[in-house]
């Protein structure tokens, strides 16, 4: 067989009316999006249709923020979302190769209940299931009845155990662990269920979970911190990670500080994939693609703009200002998670950004990296990080949807394609064949055939 | 339009393989069910054919139980099951009439993330979900970090807190909350979202939950209780209540008993559906049936048969006897729950019965009434029971799967529909309406009019 170019992998990264914040306004949104299930049938079967890898939604446990300008709070997009596993479980049924990548929090959930769903849709999906690990950066402890928000180093300290309590609630059964024998009436083998019994800072779990062991081993893991525990996190456990990234010199930092950090727990680079988010704002001619862009961002409603100023300028009064004023520097202090914050004071000092230009590179994509141009541009750009170590895969953010992901696949893939950039067909059945994941062993069975060595030789 | 008689509810009660204990072994089962979504899918697609209400999956969120007797454990099929609410949500994708029963407990979950699961999934079923609300009898801690198992009067304090919470959340968003106006800019009314802000006992969740108010206003509530305290949760807020019965007296007792209690909390009758559970062995005659049972019956190995007695018959020393010996009364102590047991030790010394009949009785469908016969008896127990004030529905649960549920379809449902007790079509579109049971109110949205009137009074 002929050697292949390295591959690049491609995620559609869904948000109910699209990842502008104004979107649900366009003429071609679906404005009721969140909970409109036909709707995301269908831009999971485009995402299909060009063979992308996964889809993914992100998550967060909780409601909406209250904007305290009732103009803003009536004009923000907000309050009725589908849960993620529940909508991928459902999704998985009309389609048949693509990847569904559900977010869930290891702060606020159970880790029994999070094993059994991802095991559970892993089962249900025929082994296209992955978990986007996430610590949630808000505080949503009003809801679940704790007393406050964890702080961001115990999040991290409890992700970590929470990751390898899941994984080794996977492990609970060996892949030849049912026998089924009718015959006999041996329906398994004993010695291949392996109770965990874990203890540890933040959990007591016994298992064994109530499900076979995942069709992929684990469900792939991917991760979405940017933080030195949040790449930690990844390095150690993670198989894919989602960035955002404005400049080729921020990305390629940030992909090989990742990928530097990978030997230290025994695993070469290639066992984690680098996704940075891309916002395409596509057109006909770079004037076209202009146009369009301009066109979303008058959409953006100025008490809503207000508000999302006054989000960032916590503690400062800005009454004084227009908004075609310079904007002054950003407080210290913010509602914002700190890596996200560098990347939005980096982009105002970078460019000597007015107000309204501030608050509109923000509305677009709340800090990821914003491509406008021709079809061919955009695969220019997307090359370009691929091909200079700063992306594995890509995070397609279409500004609308439906159309944006439609536009990327019938005009932007097929020059990938040309490339020879991105394949024809699936791999694979499962999402780690097509993403070149191996199969992880069962750590549980490892660790009984090692005492059993350890005691035949004692 | 002519008055119709009072019409039947049926629900398909799957059990992965079937409801008796060794169904796994029979030729016709599918022997890897619990997790084989291909399986699940046809039954479910069976069961709409057959014009059922609903289907509905039991659920414990813990694995094995581990027999002392390795022989039993090798030979009990267990530990491998689709998490109920993920299964429901793919099923509801290759379906469009059925409504799906997903168990889910109120020890071991958490309410906005259960609350918000099940809305999910009434959205994702168009208005098709229900939740059947268990306290969860086994002990099950060892996997949830506590120290142990609530008791009794512990669970259903929480319980009754648990579903008001969880209603109170699905009434976070008025019908009309969403404006969605694409030319105004506004997205949605502040003043019909309402912050729940519960505190109480057990819980504090403020809410608003991430969905909408779901498309049947709450899933449609099932209980299956049968203590005071459990009969007691479902008068106060299920609409549906699964129930097992032997005899016609004693599903009488329960079923007067269970209505009376409906005024008491401002409901009529019918706002409570009755369902006790049915294990139907079909034949094309009597003895035909009797023969398929007797096969049935001949599948539970020995090393099996003794472990059901031993679960039964804790602390009491048995090596003495021989399966055709009297069975001795039962000890008090047992892990069974407490309806359960009743319903167990009748049937022993109601029956004069043997330890070989003892734990046939048991193997087939753990204390829920089996019939033995032509599809024409099996209608004819349904309709004595139906027309007896002893059931509004019945929970069909088939002996061995796909086959029994398929034979039931065929068999059994023409007859009822010949008699005028069961549809020819559907009559809606969502669960609710199928079963008649009407849309319920926002609670919230009625106490916040009845303070905007109480102030403008005052
Ligand atoms: C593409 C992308 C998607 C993310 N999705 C989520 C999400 O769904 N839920 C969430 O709580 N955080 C999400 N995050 C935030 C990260 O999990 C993380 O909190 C953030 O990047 C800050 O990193 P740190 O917590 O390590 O400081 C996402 C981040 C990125 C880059
Ligand atoms: C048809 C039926 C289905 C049931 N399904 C479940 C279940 O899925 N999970 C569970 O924990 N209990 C289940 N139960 C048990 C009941 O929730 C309840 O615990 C039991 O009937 C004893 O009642 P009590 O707890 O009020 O004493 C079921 C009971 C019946 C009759």
């Amino acid at each position: 067989m002929a050697s292949q170019k390295r591959q690049m992998r491609l995620g559609a990264f869904i948000m109910a009316t699209g990842h502008h914040i104004a979107a649900w306004r366009h003429p071609d949104a679906q404005a009721d999006a969140g909970l409109n299930i036909d709707h995301y049938r269908d831009l999971v079967q485009t995402a299909e249709r060009g063979k992308f890898d996964l889809v993914f939604v992100a998550d967060s446990p909780a409601g909406w923020e209250r904007a305290k300008d009732p103009e803003a709070l009536r004009r923000t997009a907000q309050g009725a979302h589908f849960e993620p596993v529940t909508l991928w479980a459902a999704l998985s049924q009309v389609t048949s190769r693509i990847g569904f990548v559900a977010t869930a929090s290891t702060t606020y959930e159970d880790p029994y209940l999070l094993a059994r769903k991802f095991a559970s849709l892993d089962y249900i999906s025929k082994g296209r299931a992955a978990w986007n690990v996430v610590t949630t950066g808000a505080d949503v402890s009003k809801n679940f009845s704790i007393p406050g928000h964890p702080a961001h180093a115990d999040r991290y300290a409890r992700a970590e155990e929470f990751v390898d309590l899941v994984k080794g609630l996977w492990d609970s059964y060996e892949d030849d662990a049912f026998i089924r024998d009718k015959e006999s009436g041996v329906y398994l083998d004993p010695d291949k269920v392996h109770q965990l019994d874990h203890k540890g800072q933040f959990f007591s779990v016994s298992g064994p979970l109530n499900v076979g062991r995942p069709v992929q081993g684990y469900p792939v893991i991917v991760q979405a911190g940017a933080s030195e525990a949040g790449r930690e996190l990844a390095a150690r456990t993670a198989e894919m990670i989602f960035t955002a990234n404005q400049t080729l010199e921020d990305a390629q930092e940030f992909y090989s500080d990742v990928k530097g950090r990978l030997a230290r727990y025994g695993r070469s680079p290639d066992e984690l994939l680098i996704s940075p988010g891309i916002f395409p704002v596509l057109g006909g001619t770079e004037a076209e693609a202009k146009a369009n862009y301009d066109y979303i961002q008058s959409l953006v409603h100025p008490s809503v703009a207000w508000n999302i100023l006054s989000r960032h300028y916590k503690g400062v009064d800005l009454s004084a200002y227009s908004l075609d004023d310079p904007a002054p520097p950003l407080p210290d202090s913010t509602e914002l998670n700190k890596s996200r914050l560098k990347l939005v004071t980096d982009l105002v000092s970078r460019n000597n950004m007015t107000l309204r230009e501030f608050y509109l590179a923000v509305a677009t994509a709340r800090g990821h990296r914003t491509v406008v141009g021709t079809p061919e541009q955009v695969a220019d750009a997307m090359q370009k990080w691929f091909d200079n170590g700063a992306a594995d895969a890509f995070n397609i953010m279409p500004p609308i949807l439906p159309t944006g992901l439609t536009d990327f696949v019938d005009q932007v893939v097929p020059i990938l394609r040309k490339r020879g950039l991105f394949r024809e067909e699936y791999e694979g059945a499962t999402l780690r064949e097509n993403l070149g994941l191996r199969r992880p062993p069962n750590g549980l069975a490892l660790k009984a055939q090692q005492g059993e060595a350890a005691r035949a030789a004692g």
